[in-house]
């Protein structure tokens, strides 16, 4: 690379008002922002996006999942350099979480374009359809994937009934269109993520950038534990099978385990409880609960799994308790590829950024673009580690340096 | 007592055939006994109470509070004994529950009438009203013991907002009256209950009878721990306040304060939690709890209280967690008068029946009497501890020991 394109930087002003524009589509009064995947917030977003993408004088594209590519050079056979996230977001969002991914990689290519420096590979910025979850989440990464299956077409509906097709058909779409989103693993040479950590790492630590590893993946267990209900009064401790005291052991387990089982990355978190019958004066007879546990590499949560479960059922034999567990999800962790590691080491390095290496512990679009392409992700701070919230916020200083990051990571890959 | 009283019994048949017909009404196919006060169940079993009353030539009275009494020997001015229980009940209770002590002092009386035996006292059976609390619990005792007021009766109303004022209307009768139920501490020489235990003791001990030494007293807490909420993948171990851990801290800690603070009568549970937000990839900001603490002397509940405060306290200080606490009830104990014990012990003595001493851990209407009369309990055993529940079960000899042991114990008092 010339020394000349050391010196490209993203324009700071242009990017600022791209993210203000784009927070005022769908916001509530001190609620927060609404662009729930195909809802009218998400659709005005989307004209919003195409319109800007016309405006830079890249090439539009919508695939049959919907989501929105801007393309530069896009040459049909030749492997593309891309890079983007989601503009969909959660009910009550905050203004980051997505859409600055879509954002900066729009304004690197905008830089690109103007810079006119020739570059080996198309570069694409994308916008990936319903990564929040109306319908399930990761949709539109998953259909680019070839992970969409005509079964997941017929029954994703949201939480309201609401099909995703009869969502994608009330604005002209046709979801089946998403089986042939797909695009074979040789038209991506690599994809980049810019995201806000959603995590107090990057905060608590004041770096601008986190380099990321590896996305997180995690098992999600639905567990019950189930004694006998007794009157809280007329039974005396020591004729109690009490399964919320089964429950509160095996909780205060859960940091051992991870320390002899687990890595520095692992956490574990007991993020619902429910007590039946759920009486103050009733001991509890049956406490059902929620075990979330996630780690970068695939044998260490296969330990963390059998050791946590080997834990609650010594537990529950102790005790007299029946012990039970469903596995309610299960996603494999996902290494970032070293091809963009690289790429993204080299660039902070030449910027002269301050950054730190760090897991992402939330899922991205990034991990399933995994499955057919090197992926990687470049981070920036969460205030507080704030995320699905009016409150998310990062201070612009570290948008400005991700942002750049992000720009040379593609420019050196597409070079 | 000549030597021929103590060779009183009760007729096992006519009790039997008493408790059967009783638990007839109300009764719903497998869901338990419907007999909620002043419900149509409930005025069919006082009706038929009446009738029994009056069958057996016992003169029948009911005060202001719908309390219906059988009275043998009644003379105004004489301090009666008084034995009883209620035959109200919650929704889809056991056949024993209450129903059990008033059939017991009716067959009593009706021996003691049949025995001829002169007594020195009038002896009275008496049907609580509303003791389960369909308005609010220990309505007919409480009535009787002066502690009604013109408040309570205004405001009493129950799940669906049926006033006790117009449930009791609904039969012609006047809530108000039940001000006027109150009796003079002088006019009831002692009041005994025989009630099934509602705990497992007496029946893991195969013992046919408990010797009440107290009921205990009680406080009941809802307290809150408050951390921070924050994503279950992105938050490392070290950098979070999760509420839930600090409630399993303290919920492992219930025992040693107990050891250390407590009595062998002593028992505490947590029967309700709640964590917000309560998903399971969030980590809990707020543990929302009952604690639930019993003993029957009130300088160690005291003691335990100010224990399991400074431990909470301790524990939310170290965790960086907010505490509150709100005390939602908060009853007495009390001791069961001596001499009623005596006379328990001593017909127990007489009857060559095998007893224990055990505690009361539910309320009765004899922790109100004792406010204004010596009062005691006699317990038979629960099958498995079952109560306020259809399989409610207590073997019949059990409750023909217990029987016997009520008619012996109101001869001595009375005699």
């Amino acid at each position: 690379i010339p020394m000349s394109t050391d010196n490209l930087r993203i324009d700071a002003e242009r990017l600022r008002t791209d993210i203000d524009q784009l927070a005022s589509i769908g916001r509530r009064e001190d609620q927060g922002i609404y662009r729930m995947a195909f809802s009218d917030g998400d659709m005005q977003a989307r004209d919003w996006l195409m319109q800007r993408i016309n405006d830079a004088g890249l090439s539009l594209y919508q695939d049959g999942a919907a989501n929105i590519h801007a393309r530069l050079g896009w040459r049909e056979g030749v492997a593309s350099v891309m890079a983007g996230s989601h503009i969909d977001t959660v009910p009550g969002a905050g203004h980051l979480d997505g859409a600055l991914g879509v954002l900066c990689a729009l304004e690197a290519l905008r830089v690109l374009k103007e810079a006119g420096t020739g570059l080996k590979r198309p570069v694409e910025a994308i916008a990936f359809s319903d990564e929040e979850g109306r319908f399930g989440g990761l949709f539109g990464s998953q259909a680019l994937a070839g992970q969409v299956t005509p079964g997941y077409l017929h029954s994703a509906r949201d939480l309201n009934g609401v099909t995703l097709v009869d969502a994608m058909a009330a604005h002209g779409m046709d979801a089946r269109a998403a089986l042939h989103a797909q695009r074979t693993a040789d038209s991506i040479h690599a994809y980049v993520e810019l995201h806000i950590e959603q995590g107090p790492v990057l905060d608590r630590q004041g770096v601008s950038v986190g380099i990321v590893d590896a996305i997180t993946g995690l098992f999600k267990w639905q567990a019950t534990l189930t004694g006998t209900a007794n009157h809280a009064g007329t039974t005396p401790m020591n004729m109690r099978t009490d399964a919320f005291q089964g429950l509160t052991e095996f909780a205060t387990q859960i940091d051992r385990v991870l320390e002899e089982h687990g890595s520095p990355a692992s956490v574990a978190t007991i993020g619902r409880v429910e007590l039946l019958p759920g009486a103050a004066n009733v001991v509890p007879g049956q406490a059902v609960f929620s075990l979330d546990v996630r780690d970068t590499d695939a044998s260490t949560l296969a330990r963390l799994g059998e050791s946590l479960q080997r834990t609650l059922a010594a537990i529950a034999r102790r005790r007299g308790l029946m012990f039970e567990y469903e596995v309610l999800s299960e996603i494999a962790p996902v290494p970032c590829a070293p091809l963009v590691l690289d790429a993204v080491e080299q660039s902070v390095e030449t910027l002269g950024i301050e950054a730190t290496h760090i897991n992402s512990g939330a899922a991205h679009d990034a991990q399933v673009i995994a499955s057919i392409a090197p992926a990687g992700m470049i981070f920036v701070p969460s205030k507080e580690g704030r995320s699905h919230s009016a409150a998310e916020w990062t201070a612009w200083n570290d948008i400005e340096a991700g942002a750049n990051v992000l720009l040379h990571t593609l420019q050196r890959l597409a070079g």
